[in-house]
């Protein structure tokens, strides 16, 4: 039985395992103020090119949103997002927890345009009753998106033109950074996503790493106080160096991004199968995730082989089914798969 | 340098890694589900003795009492804790964020009473406007206490009993809670912790994992849908297995009370070494936690060999410093301590 | 200068100021337990034929529905609402800043769907991952909405059976309740919106009280201490007496029914009047709220005489206007603005 | 049967009620916007000497305190208040509510200290692990206190110098403002009032009238989008008109010291009345409230006759019983009272 359900299937990229069994004895100090944590942050600013971010880890993707979130928005405001976006669907509403509306915009294939941002928040401050309502405070989204499909460097540059036109700051959830970035079909760097947007995450959970997020404020614009902010969101690790640790690992040499690749290939040798097969995409997805219309009967056949997500009803007989690669799949797998289906 | 500033400062246990080094590759599901994570449960409930305990596991103190506590309580209710206890003190507030008041007893060396307890309740029953107050609507201490003290048997049998007698649930903040149970003075066993409280948790992060605690449910009382409540909070691991499988290494063989034990006997020997020396104690601590009088000089003279916590100011020239050993200290580590105060 | 622009223009009805006029001097207990507030509860279970309800008075609507809601959800749950619903624009954010999602339908002219509601429901327990998404908890509508249009009574059926079978409650938000069962298109009464509804509210702000909304429990729910919640959101007013003396004053002889009948025939002689002149309906309401489209000229000409609220764009020279008549229209006013328009 | 059991027992000020009669028809806009608020504030701004003071009318103690400290604080901040003081005890967690922390100090009569504030503030920022506490953000305090007692001016300058120095605002709960002012012990004006906190509120509901607070801001400092914040925290009434027209009445002719008076000169009678009959003062009280030691035997003899609030056990035999006059107290009302005890 083979498994492309997700793609945090496995534990951690071997090297990682490697770096903390080796570093294992070291005495470090707590709470993320420990030198492979200070190292990891210097590696990231490096390959960003942005010398003057802040860098902090945290443990997971709904963690690291509800943190960031929070910390930045003020009191009287929400943030905009995709309907379809994490926040807005399966996050069980960890921002709304927080005290916050998610201004929800239809999204096209898990995306927003500038153009919605804009009408959005222009529409807002026409309303002669907008004093009763909810400010937007920010705009969410996903690189790559919920439904593994990504924005061209023009629509980024025209939304984060926006952002800066409003005076909103714009945040990206890269729960998949590296699976977006590394696909053929991205025209968009990483150093394009640092000086695009306010703070990003760059995801480790679901790239190599047992667990941990890297977020990256990349505007000197640390919220004041966020150590005391991520404690009292019960999201401070004791032992920092876990996460510290393995970003270090994941951001020295190009690990970060082999591993991204090898996903991605993985990802086009998955759709190229199917396609031949003879099954048809839902969307046209360049990353990792690949989403394929299957007969409930084709997926039942399977079920004792191989495991697929169960994405969402087509039709009466047939379902879409989405396809996950990692950097933990293998070429092996893969076939395997093939010839399952 | 040595540092013997807290008992967080290596990696974890070498049999964990060797664990997480083994099963690495094996498909996991996700968010908990995973065999590993429900083996690590089963091997709990046997050393409890409680086949109908209910376990979680999440990531760090912290958000563990906050998710716990957040869960547990009634809109209208507080949680009466120690003036001294962890959520009372060091974590920045992450009771009050959600919604709920700590109602605080003054602490003799971090410990409450049963006949405190009893009197808040009485009192604020008797009070005509307390329906304008917050309700007390559960009890939380830790065991150990943040002092490093104990309770006795008897001691939580009467709180246990007081809990009982009002209808609110006691909760215990097990942090360390090996280092608790295997000392010496210790009349109180795991099993007694489980039958006596409503919900505690068995620290990992700070008794051999790289992180993680275990959450028991005592009572088949887990709170409904508390997977969401746990995504909703942020404190859903994607990877869950990472704390599963730390734990089923932990509750294998006694690894567990090994390793506290351990720890504990470290303990005894840095005390009495230092009392040897002269030094007066701050508190007698059985635990793992010892608190000592040490002139500021002194303090300082060490400062380039050994890392001790700063706990409290003790007079104009002395202070109290807090040696703490763990299930990583060496008997070297003890020994060169031992030369050098 | 006369307005039309919201139902909230004037004071209070003149029976209830001399209601509280007589009053005044007479002692009474506070936070809602004086007599007054008893007996104005005990009218209105009459009138509603429901010798169970439970019933206390908040000061306004946007407080209500967020100490209902809140009172009523659990922590995993969110609200089903019209995405035009007032909870779901008009109140800041009012929800969730209790930790509450409102889940969004498609409104139609202001009103949802049994089918709607169904489906959504439905849709979420087939979902595989809900237990990463908000439970839905809760309905919310408003009768009438907030675009003046009316539910019959077939579809108030269905919806309160839909509830039923999912077992969620049903919550109606009656800010205008009076001016929606007094009008000729309505086949409901308070009996049948007491009968099929969990909780709602009667308005008394916008139908001739000072301030003030009665919220009725229906069936014996009301949520356990209930007043402690209520002063926790700052929500309890020490003079109870001066929204009982109100109710009580409404729900004597008939006021309440009477001065909404009152509203509605003026809102139907100025609808009469405006489709004389040729003004065309944006929304055909029934109750006292009338939409009309209106060149921006026409609307800028008569500026300085009378006032409407500028309900939306309708084209580049037109825009819609409410015009809202009270429990305090007269008969002049109407005649005046149809001589203007 | 009379009662003196608080000071919120009649309706309004004959004068109040007048206002509002004579205003009733004139059509007002909404949520504060109107003119009579706007009149209301400008009179008070003279009264105070600010002319640069912002206002805002609230409908009653815990709600203001709620939004005020709410809108103040940042997310890691805390309010330092008595623990005897109205948000620590009486608010039913409404603070804790909004995600905020009560810092709270020993009272000694109901008041706290200069020296016992800068000692928290002191120490916390000298704690190394501040970083992880709840940072204080501001002080609360009531004039007069909870139990009836004032602060002298010198003690006000001197708190007020602490939150300076420490740059963290004051802010004074004057529900009882009036009471307190006016009495003969206190060397403290209205002006200095203002010119010592950031902010303050006048309390209206306990004074003359039905409900209503008025907040002021007094260095230009309202908080950002206050109105929104008021709004989603359900505070913001619509007919914000009912609180500025008591608030235009109270502070026209003097009349909100005046009525202040009439009360202070009905307390010194009781406490005159009480201590010739030989009672003792359980707290030397200057203001409207008086603490006086009685027997239970006594205490249940006068029920059926005059209601006192029971303010707490003194002993086995006695209890402490507060006498509260108010604007509303009349002379033969005293004079039956002392007739009685």
């Amino acid at each position: 039985m083979i498994s492309f359900e997700n793609d945090y299937l496995e534990g951690a990229h071997e090297k990682i395992l490697t770096r903390l069994v080796e570093t294992n004895r070291i005495q470090a100090s707590g709470y993320g103020s420990d030198e492979f944590s200070q190292k990891a942050a210097e590696k990231i600013r490096e390959v960003l090119g942005c010398p003057k971010a802040m860098i902090r880890f945290l443990m997971g993707g709904t963690q690291t949103n509800q943190v960031v979130i929070s910390s930045i928005l003020k009191r009287f405001e929400g943030v905009i997002a995709a309907d379809t976006g994490h926040i807005s669907t399966h996050e069980a509403g960890a921002i709304e927890l927080t005290g916050h509306k998610i201004l929800p915009l239809s999204a096209i294939a898990g995306k927003i345009t500038a153009e919605a941002i804009d009408h959005l928040i222009e529409t807002f401050y026409k309303d002669a009753t907008h004093t009763h309502m909810v400010f937007p405070g920010m705009v969410y989204l996903s690189y790559p998106t919920e439904y593994g499909t990504l924005y061209s460097l023009e629509e980024l540059e025209r939304i984060s033109q926006v952002c800066r036109t409003h005076e909103i700051p714009l945040y990206i959830d890269g729960a998949r950074l590296g699976y977006g970035l590394v696909c053929e079909e991205s025209d968009v760097t990483i150093k394009d996503i640092a000086r695009l947007c306010d703070v990003f995450y760059i995801g480790g959970t679901k790239i190599g790493a047992l667990c941990g997020e890297a977020v990256v404020f990349t505007k000197n614009n640390e919220p004041v106080h966020f150590t005391t902010l991520i404690k009292q969101n019960g999201a401070l690790l004791a032992k920092g160096r876990l996460v510290g640790i393995q970003f270090l690992e994941l951001f020295s040499n190009n690990l970060y991004f082999e591993i991204s690749k090898h996903a991605i290939d993985m990802a086009m040798k998955v759709k190229k199968g199917f396609i031949e097969k003879g099954y048809h995409l839902f969307i046209d997805s360049p990353t990792n995730q690949q989403f394929f219309v299957m007969s409930n009967e084709k997926v039942n056949t399977l079920k004792p082989f191989v495991q697929f997500a169960n994405w969402e009803t087509y039709d009466e007989t047939h379902q879409v089914v989405r396809v996950a690669t990692s950097w933990g799949t293998t070429e092996e797998q893969v076939e395997l798969l093939l010839s399952l289906v």
